[in-house]
């Protein structure tokens, strides 16, 4: 299992994330989009309006090292901000979608690092650990 | 001017962003966070609890390149979403805030590039400019 169940019920109900790419001349560059967990394969699926003729589509095939974030706001403190941020190798597959304005591309995020931030009462605060044996900006 | 009129009031008006710094080995991070829209300078301060002593903080000081993005959802559609990203430099400074639970010291992003998406009503849909004669990824 690579992610707690506390993980897997914050990026359930959850709908939208942001991601970061590496594009042109190494910048990054973020984007809102939305995305949905899936559990079966244990990775993050991003899907989109245009998504295959994006920059991130273009940038994950140059370069497929990507930063994922989620994260609500449920008071206006340290402790009412939760996050939890996925690095890991970005994939374009062709994946179906039950919705017909979204495209059938999508980019599938494999995670190597979760860094958690009040995700789950068992845990509250900061950690982060590394979900395979190689290393994601560690 | 770096930001029309609309791109103003959108800043001004949002209280949280999405940072994306590059970290070690070159790997993008991104995070959530508290941003002010520095009107007089049109720039984008950065504060936090404890931003001396983050990653993004040391990240921005060993590679200063970086993407922030704002945005909001008006409703489920592509045109109820909306976001302005800003590729820049950024830098350290020392800022005395009012709020005495944020450190000092903030980041402080020198726009480049922007990129908007369904801001401001004059000009729906995307587009991109640059704000310099630098390139930030265009």
């Amino acid at each position: 299992m690579i992610f707690t169940d506390a993980e897997s019920r914050f990026l359930t109900r959850q709908e939208r994330g942001h991601l970061s790419t590496i594009g042109a001349a190494g910048w990054p560059q973020v984007k809102p989009l939305g995305f949905a967990y899936n559990a079966a394969l244990e990775t993050i699926d991003i899907t989109g309006y245009a998504m295959a003729s994006s920059a991130k589509y273009r940038n994950v095939q140059a370069v497929p090292r990507v930063a994922f974030v989620v994260d609500e706001v449920t008071e206006p403190t340290a402790q009412g901000a939760h996050f939890l941020e996925i690095r890991g190798i970005a994939e374009t597959v062709t994946h179906v979608s039950t919705d017909p304005h979204l495209d059938p591309e999508i980019i599938r995020i494999r995670p190597l690092r979760v860094i958690a931030y009040n995700v789950g009462p068992d845990q509250p605060g900061l950690y982060a650990r590394n979900v395979t044996d190689q290393t994601a900006g560690a």
